[in-house]
């Protein structure tokens, strides 16, 4: 990376805070999520000291909403009478002021994922989380070529690089007054008034399937436990990225590497993350810096 | 624990019988269970030496509890649809004459969650296991009060010991005429005649999701496999705390807790549980007994 | 195993080479598993180097399998509202000419998977992939007897040694012009001209839930990515039996084994699986050849 133009000058809150946060209110984090993450996403949810609850259905979502202290909504194995438990999650969580993160797996892949993700940004999502091909499927007109043929994926894997992302997210972030968060190689987290990168992680996380999804999760545990949303995903993403690389050093593969992740998750201490957060924050990209690498 | 004031004298079958039976006999255990658990209960199942099969479906799951030795439902991930195989599913195996095994999850949450419990407890469960929480809310008139402000559980985690729902669970053995388990630290079981407390367990389980959920899976194993539903189900909880206890000691973290689990129960001699249970056969509580110190 | 009367003289592709394509194109995979496979299927699959979608609805199904290289559909957890998903689905593979795969899950125990299987037989599957007492249900008339009563199968587990499917495999793939395998302890492959035993595997696998599967979508990964569909389903059999080979030796039991596996099929080499794998090629079987020993 190149050094940042112009930063944000305010400091962040260290990392170590919002996880101090999760770990003493376990918030109970609602999740509506695929068939793949149900799992692992309950399993990383309690490892990081959250209460983890899969309550999706229509009939019952909403009234969950407005109990839990944050809803998270991925789209992975999308149905319409899911959608429906969605919208009506959704829509009780922004009427109760409760955070909410929005998941919108494979979105440029089908119309049902690209018409879900529209009504679902209608509802006021405090974040949005996604690979780069995701996050420039919801503001296409601003992504950033990369000299690659690209359609923003053509199924769940990101085939657009992070940076390619960036000016979408902000777009996002500053049409839907929220906070976005790209994940990849590097992270890159904006409000719109605020950008971040984050470099912590390991190239084995992509080997384990839904660590994305549950992801989403975590971030909803860390607004759920208060704080401001835009340096809680900031402080999500570099204990998630931190852990990977905690877990890589006792893997063999895949396998073992979603089970050492687990264990990391669980005994990482918030003043290692303190110390080993990699989180630079960066100027908010815009499209009028001609200066800018992206 | 204070020494029983009035034990029923009729010694218990040891437990390894029990679990020698579901070895010799693999029964083929139908599970309605939750997105979470569906694969957990499954390899759980298959490492006690049962024969898993997770059939749900209203339009097959009747005919399916005629050929299965026994039945679980949990609520866990419910919905309309999803209700309607399992009262189509308890109303054959109920009518078959075989065992099925009911598992309230968070039935103090929602409306659904409450209507769905009365419904399934018309058609005659063998066996109902919860967490405290949970059996309070089934019979919660007699939930005996601990001084903490409790309404049943918000999420699915127990906010109540389990010694405050041994009231309610005798009044809902009593009631429906079956076994009714309390899992927690110390776990208690009772069929309204007998009880009995079982101390096998470990600090780590409830780390691990679904470990709830995939016991009532075990639990109809043991059912399925034939013998007293309440020495039975006895058995099944020692078994199950004792392979956890085992599990612990090559444990690094929840994530290694989970595999060493596996492990544990799949190794477990039936000679080692005799040796190892905790059981300790109870007076039944009686809101009657003015000495009692619950 | 008897040598064969009549083996087909034609050498076949060495197995490796389809692992290396695989590795090499990355097939985008797409799954209609059931709820306990879709974690395991997605994390095999990455581990053997596709891209896994689980995409399901029947409002997206048919669109995304013309995006996609293969298709794989499983009746495990069946229902009516996913049987719609399936049949839109493989209409659409067949129509644009996708391989597609077919794993008829305990498709003997209700009229829902008989009618199912049948439907989704209609739709020229590319392979279909069972254990034995399913293939025979599938073609009935020509199950071999072994003296054990048996009906095709009660739970989803095999009640059927693989050799008595042989020749329901053979007509099945006859009639369907399609592959089919029968995997168990010796798996049979065969298209009606060509037949093979594959010898790998190891005791364990069946201990662990949903390994058939996943090798289900395994093996709609080898066909996604090009190549004769029979040699392929032989290379993808191979290399999956030895990954379990690899696997055992660090395994403690059914978890250990579980998480090995995944590591196992990451790191097993295109010439390793060359040199290990355990190939037979033999004669199709023939009710005709009365010197057979079936």
């Amino acid at each position: 990376m190149s050094p940042p133009l112009d930063v944000d000058q305010r400091p962040l809150e260290p990392p170590g805070a919002a996880l101090r946060r999760v770990r003493a209110r376990a918030p109970l984090v609602q999740n509506i999520t695929n068939f793949v993450a149900m799992n692992p996403a309950a399993n990383i949810l309690l490892a990081v000291g959250a209460s983890p609850a899969m309550v999706h259905a229509r009939e019952e979502a909403g009234e969950f909403a407005r109990i839990a202290d944050a809803l998270t909504i991925n789209i992975g194995t999308l149905s319409p009478v899911w959608l429906d438990g969605m919208l009506v999650a959704a829509a009780a969580a922004a009427d109760a002021g409760k955070p909410w993160v929005l998941d919108p797996v494979a979105v440029g892949a089908t119309a049902l994922r690209r018409d879900a993700a529209r009504r679902l940004l209608e509802l006021s999502p405090s974040l949005v989380r996604g690979n780069a091909s995701e996050i420039i499927a919801l503001a296409p007109a601003t992504r950033v070529g990369t000299g690659a043929d690209t359609s923003g994926g053509k199924g769940v894997d990101a085939t657009d690089p992070v940076a390619a992302a960036e000016l979408a997210a902000v777009t996002l972030a500053e049409r839907q007054g929220c906070v976005v968060a790209v994940t990849g190689e590097i992270d890159f987290v904006t409000d719109g008034r605020r950008a971040a990168h984050i470099a912590n992680g390991h190239v084995m996380m992509p080997q384990v399937t839904a660590l994305g999804c549950a992801l989403t999760g975590v971030c909803g545990a860390f607004l759920g436990a208060g704080g401001d949303p835009f340096e809680c995903t900031v402080a999500a993403l570099a204990y998630y990225g931190l852990a990977g690389e905690h877990a890589a050093r006792g893997a063999d593969g895949p396998g073992s590497f979603a089970l050492c992740f687990i264990d990391a998750l669980s005994g990482l201490s918030a003043d290692a993350l303190d110390k080993d957060a990699r989180i630079a924050p960066i100027a908010v990209p815009s499209p009028h810096d001609a200066g800018r690498q992206w």
